[in-house]
Formats: C-alpha cells, sequence, structure tokens
C-alpha cells in the first residue's frame, strides 16, 4: 500500500495545496527565497493536509476554507520540523539536506518562525476565529509536548504513561487538529466531528511510535531522514522505555549508559541484540497496530465512500510504512 | 528622565499587564513552570506595550482588547527576544542569564513557540480577526527583517539604507503595530490612526538605532544584556556601516576584518578609538534623534493630554538612554 493510492480521491486538492505551500510562501527577497525553494522541495508525506481533506469528504463537502487549512497544517508542520531538526542536530530531511545543516542553526530558527507567522496569516485572513483559536492551541501544546520530552532526557523514569503524553502533545494533537478543522468546516454533526478527532488522535499516535521504532530499527535511505537521533539525544521513546523495565534492576543504569553511548558507535549491533532480545521494538510495534485499529473503529459511524475507505487504509498504512 | 515618569499615566494598566504576562504563560507542568517562572522575572522596559496603552488614551478610551493586545505584543516581543539571544549566543538579558545560557539553546527554541503561541491563542480570544492579521502579518515581517539581517552579515557592501530596511522590519513594525492597535480599538479614526502607527515607526527606528550605538559603546551593567554580539557576530549596524564608509577604499576590507576580530579582545580600545575618530557613534545617534524628533512631530495633531506628554517624552527617553 502507497500513500499515491491512498490519497487518490483527494489527489486534485493535494495539487492545489502543493501549488499554494509554494506561492503562500513566496517573498520578494532573494536571498530568502533562495531557502523557502529548498524547503518547498521538502516532499513530505503531507500525511496532514490528506487527513484533514479526507475527513472533509468523509462526511462532507469541501468547502475553499478546507485547502486553506490543508496549507495551514502543513505549514506549521514544517515550522516544527525545521525547529526539530536543529534540536536534534539531524542532517537529513525529507531525502535532501536539512535547513540547518546547509545554512545553520540560526537561520533555521528564524524560518521555522517566518514559516508558522505565514500560516497564521492565512488563518488569519479566513473569517474563522475558532480554526486560529484551535490552530494556536495545539501548537502550544505541541511546544508543551516538546518541551516535556526535552526536559526529562536521559530520565530512566520516563513511564510508558508518561510517554504517551508526550507523543499525544507533540504528535498526535496536530493530526486530531486537522481530522477536527476538516469535519468541522464540512458540516459534519458534533458526533462525527468528535469520532474524527479521536480517529486522528490515534493515528497520530500510531504514526509516532512507528516514527520511533522506525528511528532504532530503520534505514536512512528508506526514511529519507536522519535517524537514531532519539537515544543519541536521550530520548526515551517506546522501545528504550520498554527494554528499561524489562533489565534486572542491578544493571539497569549500567546497561543505559552503555546504549546511549554505543548505539551509534560499531557497536550498534549489539545494542540492536539487546532490543530484540526483550522484544522491545515488536511490542511498541504492536502497541502501535492496536492504536491503529482503534482508529478504525472509531470512524465506524461514517457512511461507505472511497474517503472513508482512503481513511481506513490510512490507518493501516501508518503501522505497516517503513518510511 | 525615567520610564517610571513616563508610564505614569498607564500605570494600573501596565500593572495588570504585568500580572497577566505572569498568569497567561501558567501551566501545570512543573518543568517548564520553573523555566515560565525565568522569563516572568526578565523585567524589561515594556516599551511595546506602554507604546499600545499611551497610544489608546491618548486618542480614546481604553477597552478590555487594550489589556489583552498589551499582553499580546510583549510576549511576542519576548518569544523573539529568547530566539534572538540562541541566535547571538547572549548569555544575559535584563539583568539575568538568558534562557540558553540556563537551560540550553534547545529548550529555548522551544520555549519561544511555546511563548509565541500563547499569545496568539489570546489573539484568537479577542472578537478580532483583523488584530490577528496584522499580529501575524508584524511577525513575518520581522522575522524576514532578522533573516536579511543574518544573511548579510561580514557584507560590507550593506548600505545605510539596506540597514535602515532591515531594523524597521525587525524592530520598528512592531512598535508601529502596538501604536496601531492602540488607536484602532480606541476607536481613533484613519488619520490619527496613521499618525500614531507612523509616530511608532519612527521611535522604533530609533529606538534601535540606539540600541545598536549602545551595543558598542554600552556597558552591559547598565544595559543588562550582553553586549558587543553584533560585530562579534558580523552584523554591520549604523556605526559601522558609516566607519566603513569613510575608510579608504584600499584598506577597508583589511581594516574590518581587524575590527571583527578584535573587538572582544584586548584590542577593543584601540576599535573604539576608530570608530571615535571617525565620529561614527556620533553619526549614528544624531541620526536616531532626527527619527525621534520627526516622531513628535507626528503626533502634533493629537490634543494635548497627559498621555500625549508621556508619548513625546518617550521619544525623548530613546534617545537619550543608556540602558
Amino acid at each position: 500500500m502507497d500513500m499515491i493510492e491512498i490519497l487518490k480521491p483527494v489527489l486534485p486538492s493535494m495539487l492545489e495545496v502543493e501549488e499554494r505551500l509554494t506561492t503562500d510562501l513566496s517573498t520578494r527577497h532573494e536571498k530568502i527565497a533562495e531557502i523557502i525553494l529548498h524547503v518547498s522541495r521538502f516532499k513530505g508525506k503531507r500525511f496532514r493536509p490528506v487527513l484533514l481533506l479526507l475527513s472533509a469528504q468523509s462526511c462532507g463537502k469541501l468547502v475553499p476554507q478546507h485547502l486553506d487549512l490543508a496549507v495551514v497544517v502543513e505549514l506549521v508542520h514544517i515550522a516544527t520540523l525545521i525547529h526539530d531538526d536543529v534540536i536534534d542536530e539531524a542532517t537529513v530531511r525529507r531525502h535532501v539536506p536539512s535547513v540547518n545543516s546547509i545554512w545553520g542553526r540560526e537561520i533555521s530558527i528564524l524560518l521555522g518562525d517566518y514559516i508558522w507567522s505565514r500560516g497564521f496569516t492565512i488563518l488569519a485572513s479566513m473569517d474563522s476565529q475558532l480554526s486560529t483559536y484551535i490552530m494556536s492551541q495545539t501548537v502550544n501544546i505541541m511546544c508543551e509536548g516538546e518541551l516535556i520530552q526535552l526536559q526529562r532526557r536521559y530520565d530512566l523514569n520516563l513511564s510508558e504513561e508518561d510517554y504517551m503524553d508526550i507523543i499525544e502533545k507533540k504528535t498526535a494533537s496536530l493530526c486530531a487538529t486537522s481530522c477536527r478543522l476538516g469535519a468541522m468546516f464540512a458540516g459534519a454533526n458534533r458526533k462525527i466531528q468528535e469520532a474524527l478527532t479521536r480517529y486522528g488522535l490515534k493515528v497520530g499516535l500510531a504514526f509516532q511510535i512507528v516514527d520511533d521504532c522506525l528511528d532504532i530499527v530503520g534505514t536512512e535511505d528508506e526514511m529519507g531522514k536522519s535517524l537514531s537521533t532519539d537515544i543519541k539525544k536521550g530520548k526515551l521513546t517506546l522501545p528504550l522505555i520498554k527494554l528499561v523495565g524489562s533489565l534486572p534492576e542491578t544493571s539497569r543504569k549500567n546497561t543505559c549508559r552503555w546504549i546511549f553511548q554505543n548505539f551509534t558507535t560499531q557497536d550498534r549491533a549489539s545494542v540492536l541484540e539487546l532490543f530484540s532480545e526483550y522484544e522491545a521494538v515488536e511490542y511498541s510495534f504492536n502497541k502501535a497496530r492496536r492504536y491503529a485499529e482503534e482508529a478504525k473503529e472509531e470512524i465506524s459511524i461514517l457512511p461507505d465512500s472511497e474517503y472513508k475507505t482512503s481513511l481506513l487504509r490510512l490507518a493501516d498504512y501508518v503501522v505497516s510504512r517503513n518510511r
């Protein structure tokens, strides 16, 4: 299964979103335009706009605001990616060099700010205070999640519950918001809006858990971004939390220190063996699969349509992808 | 003259703004609250809220939205300061250690994002798409200014005109917006709104030129922030542009390299002597003074009041301050 297949029912709108992403970021300033051009070459999965447009069409009609909102959720996402790459010192993003690796972290910080402010200008041009409110709240929650994650680096007491709280905030919230805005502007009733919001939340949780698994067992060629940054930066993601919990308490601290130090060196293979011994990655994938299944159940109230089919497939794709 | 004297007519509102800055940033998360508490100890001049409130009262009545907006302009300003300090690797801000010097640049990047998104949540809660639009546009222009400045570091061809364009974008635009929003929500007519906007723009230009002069000749004790960061980071500010233009063309490049390399070492005194020889700082202060005078002329159409008097004094303060 491929994203191309999934987004087919909303392909014309997605092509418009693609064009808008370039035009909405345009600037008269040559030197900035050069960087923007690079960012628009970031060919991502456009996961959030797809969620928004499929949600809209699965329960109602597409209106012009949906396109604006689809552009906004992707702009906000791109802005956070650029800031995340500075934080993680990542060198590759979406198969091309990251902004920070070419222009340095100073430019990246400002470029992130530049891009989100463009997103909010689009929001303000729409006639809906509510969507501005929802988006600014979402961004705030995303930052909160990232801040908590940073504050708890190398903290071996981070529980699975803490982890779920962090990824709900930093990733799933924007997915949920994308579905919610899609349904809201399509005129769906409250029950359907809430079902799609929960669908987005659960798909987002599944997505992030898989991302965290692939950071350990994926390949950079397939993923198109720097990997192993989590462990290198002391982030405890689900596979590592599972592993830590399985280790005998007496050796826990030393083993973790060894993992943090050796994951990107030639000892990588032995670290991977340890993950494998405790089935820590498999455990995490299973958890992601459960969330994907729950996501699918959430939208059982939707009438059958090609859009609903795509939403169901999207949930499967999220947990079967290798990139 | 002191800021305390100037803000006296809007003191009760400023005290409310002060309280709101703390409550509006509050969070249930202990680890984030600790950083927020530090930021709320940043006792700045609150220059932008003062501009907004004085503008409002000089031409009309204060309404509840003015308080929201005063909080928002300060939050946006604080967010940009935090990001700027990461970019400049500054260690002191408003007399206390900068966020990046205590918690590192990762936290600072996210905290900046966290704070602006809170600001936009406040904007979205107000019933005015227009103010959200104006603010997001302003932030976008501020980023554009900062990006151009960064892109043209060490560029000896940067003209005085280029410099004025940069500082108009990165600093004066938010001052102009503060005055504009103040007047707009006070119900002032278009002519007065525009006059106050131009006043804010010119005061902002004067403010930044003086800031750039003090970065060279000020003392960190008085300024309460890291200084000499401009030249250290290759930023050509007005005094340096004036100096570069005065140097004989044959030695220009070498002299500038010497200045960039030696300004923060023991050769600092000889660099300062060079600035003094060409009266480069004096030239810049004079330019700032002219903008302050023009700012005052802009508001001659306002009726006399204690608020107008404070606006006039504020323009004088901006160019006479040593911090």
